[in-house]
C-alpha cells in the first residue's frame, strides 16, 4: 500500500512547511493545501472549512510564531491510492528552550500539481486540563 | 469525489461505534478498525500503532466510560478513492449534565469486509492549559 518514495516526499513536504512555520511563515502550509482543506487546532471552537478560512486564520499570526528548533518524531505515512495519511508527534523549542509537544495528523491528496493537504489536525500531547 | 451513500455509510458506522462507546463498550470501534490503525488521544505520550496496541489500551476501560447522550456536530466526509476522511466535533454529557467537547478525525479505508478505520485522532476542543 505504500512506497518509500511517496513516504519520503510527504514527509519532506511537511518538514519544509514546518521549517517555514517555525520562522513565522504560514505560507509554507497554505501553499500546499487543497481548496477543500479542513482544519482542527485546540484554540478553535469548531473545524475550519476551506483554504480561504484557513488563510484568514493564519494571516494575523504571520511573523509571530517562532521556534528555535523542532523535530518530527516517528513520522508514519499510510498510503491509500491517491490519499496519504501522515501522523507524527511534533516537538519544538522556543528561544528560552521551553518545550512544546503536539500530536499531528495530515491527510494529503494527490493532484496534478503534487500532493496537497485536505485535512489537518493539531492537538496538544498530554495537556494539563484546568 | 464523494457520494451521498458513502457519506451516510461512514457517518452511520461512526455513530454506531460512538453509541456503544458511550455505553462503556469499546468493541464498537475495535470491530471496525483495520489491523494497521494508528491512534492519538490527549492522554498518550505518543501515537499508538496497530490494532493490538489499541485493544490493549481500550480493554481496561471497558464498562467505565458512560455518556448519557452525545452528538456529532457538522460531520464531513472527504472521499479520495478507497479512503474516506471523517471530521466532526463531538459533544457528550454525563449523568450530571457536564459537557465534554472534542475534535475528531477518522480516516477509513475501503476493504473487502467494508470500511475500516486506519487513523483516529481525538483531541479536546479549546482545553484550558494549566
Amino acid at each position: 500500500m505504500s512506497s518509500k518514495s511517496t513516504e519520503d516526499e510527504i514527509i519532506g513536504l511537511e518538514r519544509e512547511a514546518l521549517r517555514r512555520w517555525c520562522s513565522g511563515d504560514p505560507s509554507g502550509f497554505l501553499e500546499i493545501c487543497a481548496p477543500e482543506v479542513v482544519y482542527f487546532d485546540p484554540s478553535l471552537e469548531r473545524r475550519l472549512d476551506g483554504l480561504e478560512a484557513l488563510t484568514n486564520y493564519y494571516e494575523p499570526i504571520r511573523g509571530k510564531i517562532m521556534a528555535k528548533r523542532f523535530d518530527l518524531l516517528n513520522p508514519l505515512v499510510q498510503v491509500v491510492g491517491a490519499a496519504a495519511v501522515l501522523t507524527f508527534n511534533f516537538v519544538s523549542y522556543d528561544a528560552s528552550e521551553t518545550e512544546y509537544r503536539w500530536n499531528c495528523t495530515e491527510v494529503y491528496r494527490q493532484t496534478a500539481g503534487g500532493w496537497r493537504i485536505i485535512q489537518t489536525h493539531w492537538s496538544p500531547t498530554k495537556p494539563t486540563f484546568a
